[in-house]
């Protein structure tokens, strides 16, 4: 029932309000088959990299799993982003974004999802996870290994109609498993290596297939399906895609895994860890303490930097302020544009948050192609 | 002495690094006649509107009054970031930024900031707000008038040398003054009207001028003070500039006040009150109806609208939600481009800040001469 905390009546949604939410950059507008009180239109893209989606009569058309996919929220934060992101980016591959449409999850419901996700058990028949053996060991115990499940759609248009093109199951696997022997009680681990996690997901993923083939709608598309392995709870940067399958329509097992290269790591790197690449680790570091001269009390300077093999391919930089005034946030800024230009690895997409205890103050962003930062210091009147 | 609040020791800034800082984009590199053991950056500019600000030996030159000028954010955290944006934006007024470097107020220390802001009496003969005549009622009491000081200083560059070309002054009066009987008791309040506030505030520019005059490096450089006049503590935006005097080098006394138009309103406007421009209260007020339809659950959709006379100037839109995932952050972002840029009202600068309790999810941005808003999603690895 702990999936369930953000969980959100769907009940609640208001009554659909006809005629509304015509967007005039809409590429569909007013038009829709399955809507006689409105129309279905689209999110309008923000770059070409990025999926447009969903609107039906005026409201996004959300997840009709709604909150049980949160679930892993709980104890690290960046898994949920980590997570839902690397689904996008999995689904890119084979879903291009010029053709395809993204749509929330419209055929598991948070009740199908959250079923899955429990054990096996007399009443649980569809669950996942391994019924308990009993023990409350930390090595005797059978962990729960599935934390996650997410379905996002892939829809296709043709003549102003959506269709559903494809599949993406994103399926998140614990590398650590956090319980308690007793309600309210301390909170015990068990580990999960990789290997004994990927093999779990990869038979979870072939009983996930056959159930969603047995669905008429998901029957004779292609369904992807992703494993993720979630970071511990002590991570300061989110879990990793370790491989993917992409089903052709009407497949009902996984004929094949394509491995995936992808790694988080966070700069600066614990004593006794390294990175692929130790230049990436100096350069940070360079910044790191050119940064921190600039102001008397800085507080942090990390990174969430993101690899696919030994390369960089992208870095998350954040840093934690003192309070500051509005005037030093600016110069700071000004000069953050100039140092991380001069410090930071070149030739990878780099955000740089500055955040104060009241929030964030400031962020500098540089995309993949562009030479420069742009920045944007939060500002009121 | 709560002025004193989050004022930062001086003494606690590490000793001087020579040599680091050189900064490749500065436009003074490594020359300063005041330093030896390190030379005199700047910042960089990020934008042509904006001020460059001043590096001394890899460190930022700090306000020497650091702390002292933060007091009014106890009540309102609108005022502070306000107050200095607008000394600012009074500043380019005077100051070009293509001629002016940006550097914190140096010539006004801390104790004698604070000294200025306190109450007149035997023992500070310097206050800048009456001496106590003793009454604690709201109407028989002096008010605290003047809640804060703060001194910016605009450098000109020659020959390498940045020298002092300018300093604003700015002079914050409340329009309440929140006060309390005893110590830990409860707090109450002294309005202050507009006109008792300005008339107050200016004749104490008159000896703040004088007394600037005294010191050597402020006697020949033209000195301009702004008033400002705080919001309440329960305002959901700072307060306004009414007026500045632009005094030229050696003027002891203030010989006019340039009014000046600008004002901040909050949308939806409360039930009431009206804006200048009525057009203006619709187009938000259609953003938001159709915003809030968008997703079942948002929270609060508000804006602070800056005026100059009867023309809006610019606006911060604030969009708190409840929490959603992260495709369905990327969505709405994409979903508020579009709308944003069909509801809101056209040809002005227009921020959109989208916050859950987690903090800021995402943000849109549009600058006065275009037409689209860019966007940000924050993300992570």
């Amino acid at each position: 029932m702990k999936r369930l905390r953000t969980f959100i009546a769907l009940a609640a949604v208001p009554l659909f309000l006809a005629a509304c939410g015509n967007l005039s950059s809409s590429s569909m507008s007013g038009t829709s088959g399955s809507s006689k009180s409105g129309g279905t239109q689209l999110t309008g893209q923000s770059s070409d990299g990025d999926y447009e989606g969903v609107i039906k009569s005026g409201h996004y058309q959300t997840s009709k799993s709604r909150g049980v996919t949160n679930s892993q929220d709980s104890g690290n934060t960046y898994n949920l982003k980590s997570f839902e992101n690397g689904m996008l980016n999995v689904s890119k591959k084979v879903f291009s974004t010029k053709k395809y449409v993204f749509q929330e999850g419209q055929h598991l419901s948070a009740s199908t999802v959250q079923n899955w996700l429990d054990r096996k058990s007399k009443s649980n028949a569809t669950g996942l996870n391994p019924a308990s053996n009993g023990s409350t060991s930390s090595t005797g115990r059978n962990p729960i290994y599935i934390q996650a499940l997410e379905e996002q759609d892939y829809m296709t248009q043709k003549n102003n109609k959506l269709s559903l093109g494809g599949v993406t199951i994103g399926i998140a696997v614990n590398s650590v498993d956090y319980y308690k022997k007793t309600q309210y009680g301390a909170t015990f681990e068990t580990k999960i290596s990789k290997a004994a996690g990927e093999a779990y997901a990869k038979k979870a993923a072939n009983t996930v297939l056959k159930r969603l083939r047995k669905k008429s709608a998901l029957k004779n598309v292609p369904i992807v399906i992703a494993i993720y392995r979630q970071a511990s709870n002590d991570s300061l940067v989110g879990g990793d895609f370790i491989a993917y399958s992409n089903n052709k329509a009407g497949a009902t097992s996984v004929y094949s895994w394509t491995a995936l290269g992808e790694k988080n790591y966070v700069f600066p790197v614990e004593s006794g860890e390294s990175s692929p690449n130790s230049n990436d680790e100096s350069s940070f570091s360079n910044f790191k303490t050119e940064v921190q001269n600039f102001f008397p009390n800085l507080s942090g300077v990390t990174a969430q930097a993101h690899y696919n093999g030994k390369s960089l391919t992208g870095m998350h930089v954040n840093i934690q302020t003192q309070f500051y005034s509005q005037t030093e946030i600016i110069s700071f800024t000004q000069y953050l544009q100039t140092a991380a230009q001069k410090y930071l690895p070149s030739g990878v997409p780099i955000d740089i948050t500055v955040s104060s205890t009241d929030g964030v103050q400031s962020f500098l962003n540089r995309t993949t192609g562009s030479k420069k930062f742009t920045s944007h210091v939060f500002n009121s009147y």
